[in-house]
């Protein structure tokens, strides 16, 4: 290796003396490194991309694309995930500086593509009298409009734990059940990493999602093994590397805030 | 597989017909989890051991063990780490709720060991004029004694990229700069995973960290080298599982609060 | 860092000049390697443990702890998988060199047990005419004595991808199907790094297997989801590090030679 | 989640009636996998790119693009890396349907670039009196033309560790020393999944290595730090998913033979 030309490293040097001996500046690396500005607690940095802010819905979209319950076929329903910008408004409400869901409208999704991202948002269960289960105040933040993290009230509402607050939506449980009771603001903090896939459409590398629910790790660099299923078994199908961020409308009336993310 | 008499899975049967339709319930998957409280903003969670609250220094003890400069070969080092509960007490200050560091005295570590961890400390770089680089207010968090995120005014104070605040010291730099200035409180959550070794000695999987300075995501599930070289290059040795972590003394008198970690 | 003293690394220092340029010398690392003598072609190497070198079944017995078929609570099952030497002879055959399942005495394991490990294994499936899928010459490598890569004829002789030659047995599809027809010798060289648990038996790191099938990669360091399971949804159980591999007796005579492994 | 309409997974409904008991089927996974013939012993898969197979060296070229030993800094570096067909001839030898090494003509890479690949290549380290160290029979493999798996004579001739055969050069050391003698051929088999880098230019996962020495695992999906260095400390760059595979002259007559890969 010694003479090899391609070295492609970090050297500093200040003399043609060469020396012997080991010294800390060996390992010392100089790099350019973006500045950025961190927030006020769980407030956006200052390299995030704001996708709401307590005004209005002009960064979502109506997820209306053909996708109707019938079409559970992959082969179907890839080539229609796609980011555009051209989509009709978002259905939904904005109310006190607070999104709410407005059930039976359908998902909304971001006008943007993302696939790496740091992803902050701060959402609400609304108590609901006599409902329990998955039919309690459900939602989901879908990744790529496909991988899920499950949005529930689960504190003290039992239901398959592969399907409570935090999980990824039939694959991983939540470490723990860090749930806050119904009528509190809840955070989520996830790392996602999407799956990336080589031109002949192979998987290269499976998405991995870290969570924190309101501050406890809860997911910690879990694989995915292909989009969320309702029913059957997941596995991957080559897509675009950016794709939108949807919110589900699981009939019930969610309320997210606070909105943020950083692409990595 | 069909005979397996070692399915280990969930399976919910109710009755004895078996049906040839893939369904919901199929994929869902209950077992018991643990509930955790969260706590208020960077407030401990309920599971947390909390490694100071304001008051005092009990969770602590110096790092005495004999430890000096002049000791930099591993033979010597390793197996004097290990976790104790009968050091002398830490000789650093109380004020104010926070920690200060008592420069000169060495570092403190805690009393109890450590593996895997969910760590979240805050820390505060006072002001010194006319001071820069790695000697303007310096510190470190010692994974196990030995792996460092590195603590450090990294506001508009330039330095190697790799000792900057919120690197794996001399391995990985973070993301982008995050730092608040001096005299202003920041944030780590960090996610430690220690080696794990063979009982052969041969390390099986390396330490990995994943950073949130002031919330924003700077190291990304980074595998470490080895240990933490001021000079030369790590390589792991096989060491206990549990280990205290460390807080640096490096001459200046920083500031730490509201530490707490989850083990997982 | 700078007054770092557990400092370990590797440091060659032969003078007390210190010099300020990088020198190739400053990243070259010197430590103790075992030397291993490679075998001949799939011969096992100088620190490899046989489990079959043609002659008896003495490194295996019969996996004979009460798990009948019933027995599908894991609650149940994982206090009974644990390595012992003490149990009966392995009821198979050894024919020309090779193993031959006895169909009905079933499974045998090892008498030692494993954690992680390279596995050198061949395989061959008899012609059975009349047969299809899952009961065409079936049986399966069993880590831990419940991580299954599947065994199976997989030439011309369709089923479920995840249950074919090479599949992670319902977790994971192999990259291609690379299998030999019957009566012909097959190979699997296989990485099998076992799932890590804290001492509160939480999951620290999934079992990762990686598998090669006469010689292509099918399984690239895919993460494994908790046990093989044949009806249901696996996850995780803590378990002890170390546990007897298995073979399966899935009722065909499949034929096994050339069997050993490295431990990491 | 439940009226998700995007679940794409398998769903084999024959029937408009549900059940409620999970069954075998509900995690039976159908797609279609590639069929791949697999070559005899090392030999080359039915879907492997064959560099050299004892003929010629048609798939190579001359690596002559103005890099010499001074060229030392990445952005000089980087921006002349990439895959072209238009370069001069390799200026190496066939001899005996084997590749030999030009001493003084320079590299040599892939007229093809490649990104993730598994790659098998056979190599022979000549004797040579008085030569010791790194000096004793030296060539590398070159992933990308910049991540290099160290080919050198490493039986009985000490060197430092992160230097040997089957190290990754200068990064990580191998697990043990599988070499064979100078004179005798030798293999890597190699799985080297390359970095991915986001549009903005950051890391997104760093490149990672598996290699069989002779059959022995010696490095574990370890994590590259960036570039190969020969001075100084490795960082990333962005560049191209896909550049030439190189081998190194390094002054010694090195022999290869039956080179192949496959893209993954």
């Amino acid at each position: 290796m010694k003479k090899l030309s391609l070295a492609i490293c970090v050297i500093l040097i200040t003399s043609t003396v060469y020396a012997q001996q080991p010294v800390p500046e060996a390992t010392e690396l100089y790099v350019e490194l973006q500045k950025v500005t961190p927030g006020n607690g769980a407030g956006a940095p200052s390299d995030a991309i704001i996708l709401f802010d307590g005004n209005d819905l002009s960064q979502w979209q109506s997820q209306k694309r053909g996708l109707g319950a019938s079409m559970v076929d992959m082969k179907d329903v890839i080539p229609l995930l796609r980011a555009e910008a051209d989509g009709e408004d978002a259905p939904w409400f904005v109310e006190n500086g607070e999104i709410v869901v407005n059930p039976g409208t359908g998902y909304i999704e971001t006008r943007q593509g993302f696939g790496d991202v740091q992803l902050h948002i701060e959402w609400l269960a609304p108590p609901a009298e006599g409902k329990s289960g998955q039919l309690y105040s459900n939602s989901g933040v879908f990744f790529m409009g496909m991988y899920e993290v499950q949005v529930l009230n689960s504190y003290e509402n039992p239901t398959y734990n592969n399907g409570q607050a935090s999980s990824v939506y039939k694959q991983h449980i939540p470490l723990v059940n860090a749930s806050k009771p119904v009528g509190e603001w809840q955070t989520y903090d996830i790392i996602f990493m999407s799956p990336k896939f080589s031109d002949k459409g192979t998987l290269v590398s499976p998405a991995r999602v870290t969570v924190f629910h309101n501050g406890v790790l809860v997911q910690n660099n879990v694989e995915l093994l292909g989009p969320t299923c309702y029913i059957g078994t997941p596995y991957y199908v080559a897509h675009e590397p950016k794709l939108p961020i949807a919110l589900q409308d699981h009939g019930d009336p969610m309320r997210f805030r606070n909105i943020w993310l950083r692409e990595l």
